[in-house]
């Protein structure tokens, strides 16, 4: 049984992350930390774990953690995180880290959209967790960067194109809804209910900080230096995101040619579906899934996909990196 | 061509004020005031208003009120509105005040339920203003109280019944589901989207300040000292309040003579409607009607009524009221 | 493994029933059924289920399914249900029905809101299957009739008082909304998502079909005849059921006492949770959990309880006493 | 007074419009038709007219219909709107049609995405119906083509960088989201309550029929073959399109050049509004304005609009029209 600590554990991903692990066989909740102030029984904090969990959240204490637990699944905030992250190894934990921080290997870039980057030792080290891409680099990881939401769906919707060098990189265009949980849970002015409810907007127009990490994994993958375009909304419910990508064909496959390279591409990914037709949110919210459809229009490609902000998008993907760290069935817990 | 100001003008009974003196032929916005810390320009503060609303919003000048305007609308918050009110009346305007500061007369009832008062000398003389009810009150008033938006809606769904001494009055049952408008426009964790979406709760149990309000209305009505539950819900949707009450008869009717006394009674009103099924707040709703439908079942009254919380329930209801005050056709404005 | 047949599985509370059985530990999907034109591959008809479900909804062939299954879930509709209910148990399957036909033991208030009942002989010896009420009743049970979702909720809410003999039981007021899972999957007008969202509406005025229902189940637990006026209600929100229950006390509790009362009720019962404060839908979407706040307020007890309509209200409750009828861990699948 | 029929009022746009015109100052509804099966008193049909509209709704009778209006708002669907228009300019009236049938002037467009046209006379002398770029035409035309919700907000985007020649016309991409009013008001699986609901998803990938019309206005705007592709999504609320325009600059403008270009183009007008973000579609709902917003990215243009797509994509921009082609002021009814 591998023991988890969550550290930043009264957020959304915080208590999805909890969810996901109450049900998994093989991996146990040992011990939660959040700020003093978010401190207390998970029961009491979220209601939905009434009866459910018997925890507390502590303010975190090293000592502690490292006895009590394997591994940890470090939820703090970008710029919190490469504070804790090396106090987290150095105490021999593995660690699976939320926050853009060992996301961006090119510090410059990091920097330009963050701020100064104070952990540069482990960044060279950590693996970046988007299995479907990155499985190898992972198996044998003790720092896993885990995903940004936008850029796993943004890259599964095109990655066999790029793979296969099929489409031009000097402009891919992602445009992408997601629900509202995205924002955290802050309360603010745009998502207080009478604000967001029944109302969809753009934000972060050429600004937005996942647009690097975009562009580092299509680059990645496509074994070109990749231009990616990111624009995204936000709509009126809870969970998930649509993302649409646009981009132009070196090569003009038909939709059957389409189907059948993304089905041969994603034939071993036990969370990737490749759908007959577009994808809505609904279909993969609260699972691990990610559905995509690729298209072709217009002498366009135009491929979509849709995951759970919160699951795919974060806790799911964290507990699936976590599993392939210790060398589990790599969907424990997320079926 | 009456002048008006809106003295709070910066939340949401503020904006709906405006929205609707837009359109008023008779009356005419002319000055706006809020915290400073809340002033600028209408059309940036309230986007919805850009191109149609040319004003400003400023910090409060009693002087510059005086010249401005004949009549203010005074959406402060209890407590607050008592400490300008009598300054308004002072400077010779007429004044619809929204808070709750001049509904009460029962000066210990108000000091239970809100703080102590401290303007009971305007008191004696503010008018309740539900023109469905006490239309004559309010005719010759320089105060008037708007009232809540609960009581509106609770009172208007069973005051034939009351009015004819139909039903017993010692205990009236009302179960009431609002929109998460109704909280105001501070963000706050209960309201936060990802929270109030796809929820609906319970609060207020046995404390909400608008129960002594709405037993002083049907008091009235029935000419007899009337206990009322009120337990109001707040539901995953913009606007509107939906009242269901629950009363024992003291004479049964059948639907028949229930249309009959309903239509009998609102025959005149131009804001009340007799439905023959119960009311959606979607059919109300940016409206200043109140839908009503009495039903027999099982022994009991059942009443229900449907209101926007922010139109009959507040800034509608408030022009209605400035329109009487001022002798104009009710309706202007508002139709 | 107890190998489980869904007959009906195209719906609703069949998708849900799949969802839960595809995580029970000790229970296998074996054979689901559906009309004709609603067969095909289970991920097809729910796209949630891509990757999850390899199954196919066939047509009803009773030979394959008594080979295949052990237990039926039987999601058909009232009136049907008990067409096909006698033909399962005749081969030689525990069933568990969802529809009404075996949940009112008064064959004359069964044909009073539904229709001539054609099974009285199975009728008689049908188990209701409210776990937390009837436990003892549905161990030994071949048939057990699942109850309906607002049975289930207003039950819960005040059973604690109605045991103790604490409330009068000339009227008790059962004030509800649902979710617009509840009108089922056939598209209406009503639940045409733009009449259906931004509103909320009362139906069912004194001739909801649950109420006969919920009056027996109150009528047991107090031990005597017990009036019910239920009044339920429909609200822009996917899965949940609040209900508020109004009744007069014979005797007062106070908030301490009442808190008591419920918490040892319910000591031993692992779905139901008794909160502080008035529960929220979305504390229990997508849960089993049922939880309950007993308030006292203006001499009346107000009592609130919320469920998932889905899961606790049919789906969850009915694995529950799947697991029950089988002598099974009764948490097995739904934590 | 200017008489208008509604020809198809028992939708949407049938609602929109008399909403809308119960508010003009000079133009009244004088008849009101639909199929035989969706006629009946106004406030029945649309419980929001309760107590505000007296008429009925009729089937339709081209002699009454001459008699009682000058000017007929067709609300007929695709096809079968060619069929009507004829005979109600026949018959002397001035119309302006919610179809595509009189948009495309290119036959052989049309009846790729459409059918057959059977009126191709009177489509030669229609005007397109978007004031802000086709004004001149419109004042003296008979038959006034209404513009689809999408080609009104994807055009007004992007207009000023097209007519001064700042953009390559090879390729713009428009990717939109709508609320679910689009749909129109018969019931299907897709928007039934609980499938829409907390979903968003793309549709009509690459052969979405306002694809046509788009590409027309584009054209004409940039007086260059312009090549667009356009995607849309729904999404889980009333109203409203967000469109956003993807284009590579000829030229590139800053911000502020942005902004100035906008703001001289549309100085004039009086329901366009250049801001200074990214709109929300809240801010437009139950209005005739679009607001656009031009950004730079990437090196590339991005530009938002957001319409109510009832209003200025439908029932607004016909009463646009009709005050045009009737020479009153434009804003009449609107503002």
């Amino acid at each position: 049984m591998i023991k988890v600590a969550i550290i930043g554990a009264s957020g959304y991903t915080g208590s999805e992350s909890i969810k996901i692990l109450l049900n998994h066989s093989k991996a146990k909740l040992t011990y939660l930390t959040a700020l003093p102030e978010e401190c207390g029984a998970v029961e009491e904090i979220f209601p939905q774990f009434k009866g459910r969990c018997p925890l507390e959240i502590e303010p975190l204490d090293i000592k502690k953690l490292a006895e009590k637990a394997d591994v940890a699944l470090c939820c703090l905030p970008h710029k919190v995180s490469m504070g804790f992250v090396p106090i987290l190894l150095d105490a021999g934990l593995k660690v699976v880290d939320f926050s853009a921080d060992y996301r961006i290997r090119d510090v410059a870039a990091y920097e330009k959209y963050y701020v100064k980057h104070t952990d540069t030792k482990n960044l060279k080290h950590a693996a970046f967790g988007l299995p479907e891409l990155f499985r190898d680099e992972i198996k044998n990881a003790r720092l896993v960067a885990n995903p940004g939401c936008y850029p796993t769906g943004a890259s599964l919707a095109i990655a066999p194109l790029l793979k296969k060098g099929l489409v031009e990189t000097d402009m891919i265009i992602v445009s992408s809804v997601t629900g509202a949980s995205g924002a955290g849970k802050n309360p603010s002015d745009k998502f207080h209910f009478p604000n967001m409810n029944e109302n969809l907007f753009a934000y972060g127009i050429g600004t937005h900080r996942h647009m690097p990490e975009i562009e580092q994994i299509m680059s990645e993958v496509s074994g070109q230096h990749t231009t990616v375009l990111f624009q995204p909304h936000v709509g009126p419910f809870d969970r998930g995101i649509i993302s649409t990508v646009y981009c132009k064909p070196k090569e003009k496959l038909d939709t059957k040619q389409l189907d059948k390279l993304y089905c041969d591409f994603y034939a071993d990914e036990p969370f990737v579906q490749v759908c007959k037709n577009a994808p809505g949110v609904k279909d993969v919210a609260g699972t691990n899934y990610c559905h995509v459809f690729p298209a072709y229009a217009k002498d366009m490609y135009v491929c979509f996909s849709a995951i759970d902000n919160l699951v795919k998008g974060a806790s799911g993907q964290a507990i699936q990196n976590m599993n392939i760290i210790f060398g589990l069935d790599e969907t424990l817990g997320l079926k």
